[in-house]
C-alpha cells in the first residue's frame, strides 16, 4: 500500500495500524505502559513504560521515550509528562515515572529508535 | 466536528488543519522552519526553528522543540535529529541547529507548549 | 564566607559541604538514590532518584534530574546514564531507571531546582 | 598527580586545570561560547555553543550540551537556561539558543562525549 504520508504525527506507528515491514518490528518496539486504571485526584502514581525486548548497542538503541496525558475535557491536548533520554548500552528503556493527574483520561508512551522511529501506545485513566 | 482522537500523532496540530479553538492559535504555535532548499548530502547546513511570537512565563511557555527528518526512500521514518529543552523565562523558542543528511527528504519542527499541546510543521529538503 | 566560585563544577551543591542560606535547602534538594550495593557485570538493574519532598509547581520545581556512573578504571568519566525531563505540576521528581554496568564505580543524581540550583548525591556500586 | 575526585562537580573538565591524558583532549571538547559581552535586561540575545572539530559517531560523538547562566547576586546559582539533545550522526555541536537574562553574571556551556565526559567552559555577560 502506498501512503503519501506528509505529516509527522502520520508517521508515528500505531501497533493497531501497522503495515509490511513494520508489522515485524510491532513486539519489540511498542511501548508498554503499567499504570493503575484508576487513580486519585492530584495523588501521585507510577507509570512504568517498557520497550522492547531491544537491542542496546550505541549503533541500534531506544534513544528516548516520553510520556503524555489527554486529559478529558481539556480545549488542548495531549499534556507532556515526562521524557527519558536514555544512553545506548547502559540505561534500558524500562523507566518509571511518578505523576498526578486531576481529570481522568488517556496517557500515551512514545518511544523512540534510531533505526526504526517513533511507536506509540495508550491506557486510560479514571479518577475517583 | 466530532472526532474521536484516539491516537497520539492525530493530537498534533497541524496548521492546514486546525480547527474550532485551536484555529486561533496558529499564528503563535505553528513552529517556523529556516533551512536550504537544496543541501549537499553528508555537508553540515544550519536549520532554524522559530516559534511564536509567544509568552514565556513559567505557567506558560514552549517548553521544547525537536527536530526530525523522514528520509526518502528508508524503510522507517522518522529520524530524530535534535531536541532543545527550554527553561521558561529564560529561553526562547528560537533555536539554529546544524544538521546533516546524506538523502532528500522532509524536516519536521515539532513544538510544545504547555497549555496548547504540540505543533507540527514541515520543510522539503534537496540534495544535490 | 564569600568564594569566588568561577567554574560551574563548584556551583553544584554537596550535601556535605552546602554553607549559609544553602544549608536549608539540604534536607527538600539532595536527591536519595536507592540502588544495589552490587551488581552483575552487564545484567541490569534498577536505580531509583528521588528529590524532596519538594514543590511541583509551574514557578518552583525540580525541572530535570541526572544519572551519571564513575567507572573504575576509566581514562575519562563520568558516563552520562540517563536524564529524566520532568513537566511541572504532572511529574513528581521520584524516578526509577533500569541500567547496567561492567565495572564497578560510583552512581551520581543530579537534580535542578529552578530556583534552588544544582544538586548532587553519590552511591559505590560493587561489581560481583 | 592522584586526585580522590569524590564529587561530580569536580569531574567535569575545567580547560584551565587539564592534565595528563585529558590535556590532549582539550581542543575538541571545550564548548566555544559565541555571544555578546553586553546585553540589555530582558531582551533576547543570540548564544552559540560550539564543539569541536569532534567525530559525529554513534560510538563517539557530542551527545548533549547544556547552557547556564550563574546570575550576580541570586541567592541560588545557576539558572539552567537550554539544553539541547543531539541525535549522533545527524546533529553537530553546534548551536544556537536566544536567551534573556535580567542581571549581569556568567554564562556556562557545557558538553557531553560519551567516551570524554564532561567539559565546560564560561563568558561573562554584562547588563546595561
Amino acid at each position: 500500500m502506498v501512503k503519501n504520508m506528509s505529516y509527522l504525527g502520520d508517521l508515528i506507528y500505531k501497533p493497531e495500524k501497522v503495515e509490511g515491514e513494520a508489522a515485524g518490528k510491532k513486539e519489540t518496539h511498542t511501548p508498554k505502559i503499567r499504570a493503575p486504571n484508576k487513580v486519585k485526584a492530584g495523588e501521585p502514581f507510577t507509570v512504568e513504560i517498557e520497550v522492547g525486548p531491544h537491542p542496546n548497542q550505541a549503533v541500534h538503541s531506544i534513544r528516548y521515550v516520553q510520556l503524555f496525558f489527554k486529559e478529558e475535557g481539556r480545549a488542548f491536548n495531549p499534556i507532556h509528562l515526562a521524557t527519558a533520554i536514555l544512553e545506548p548500552e547502559y540505561a534500558e528503556p524500562k523507566i518509571t515515572f511518578t505523576v498526578k493527574v486531576k481529570k481522568p483520561g488517556t496517557l500515551y508512551a512514545l518511544g523512540y529508535c534510531n533505526l526504526h522511529g517513533l511507536w506509540e501506545s495508550s491506557a486510560k485513566i479514571e479518577v475517583e
